[in-house]
C-alpha cells in the first residue's frame, strides 16, 4: 500500500492541476456543498487513510480542509498574471523588487511546494507527537 | 519593535478576515496585478521585515505567496455553507460521518489554525536550518 504522506501529496498536486486548469470552478466550494456520490467516496477514502496512518479522528477534517485551502489558493494563483507585482518608478519598493528579482519564474510553483512541505512536516509531527 | 513572526500571524489573520467580509474579491487576485501603491507599500513592507528577520531574498516571495494561498483558501472555505458534506443513506462514508462530528463546530477556523500553525513552523525551521 502507498505510505498515507505519499498519497496526500500527490492528491494535492493533481487536485490543484484540476482546479488550475479550469480556474473558473475555483469559488465553486464556496457556495455548493460536496453531495455527488464519487466525490463523498473520495472523502471517505481520505478519512480511511488517514485513520489507517494512526491519526486521531478530531485532526482528520482540519488537516484535510487545510491542505484544501493551499490548494485552492494555489490554484488562484496559477491562474494569476505571470506579472503580479507591477512596480512603478513613483513608490520606492527597492527590497520587494529584489525579492522578486530573486524568485525568477515559476514562483507560484515555488510557493506551492514551501505550502506543501510546511503542511507535511506539520502533519507527520502530530503522529510523531501521539507517538504513533 | 514586534518579532517578524507575531507580525506575520497578524497580517494572516487580518487579510483573511478582509477577505472573508467581501467574499465576491477572493477571485480579484486571479485576474489583476498589484499596482496601488499602498499595496505595494504593504508589500516592500512584508519583504523588509523578512530580509532582517534573516531571510534568504531567494525565500521570501515563495514563503510569502504560499501564506497568502492558505488565507485566500481559508477565506473561500469561510464563506462556504457551514453543512460542506451532505451524506446520504445511498453512500456509505462511516469515516466521514466520524471524522465530521469529531470535528463539530468552527471547522474553518480550526483548519486555519493548522495551516498557519504548519507555515510557522516552516518559516521557523528555515531561519534555524541557516543558523540565524
Amino acid at each position: 500500500m502507498t505510505p498515507w504522506d505519499t498519497a496526500v501529496q500527490a492528491w494535492a498536486r493533481s487536485y490543484r492541476a484540476a482546479f488550475a486548469a479550469h480556474p473558473r470552478t475555483i469559488p465553486l466550494p464556496m457556495t455548493s456543498p460536496v453531495r455527488a456520490p464519487r466525490v463523498l467516496e473520495q472523502y471517505e477514502r481520505a478519512v480511511s487513510l488517514l485513520l489507517d496512518a494512526g491519526f486521531d479522528r478530531a485532526e482528520i477534517m482540519p488537516l484535510i480542509i487545510a491542505l484544501e485551502n493551499l490548494v485552492l489558493g494555489s490554484a488562484l494563483d496559477l491562474a494569476a498574471p505571470e506579472t503580479m507585482w507591477e512596480l512603478t518608478d513613483r513608490i520606492l519598493t527597492p527590497h520587494l523588487a529584489e525579492a522578486l528579482a530573486a524568485v525568477g519564474e515559476g514562483r507560484a510553483d515555488r510557493a506551492f511546494e514551501v505550502g506543501l512541505a510546511a503542511f507535511m512536516n506539520h502533519a507527520r509531527a502530530f503522529l510523531k507527537d501521539a507517538g504513533r
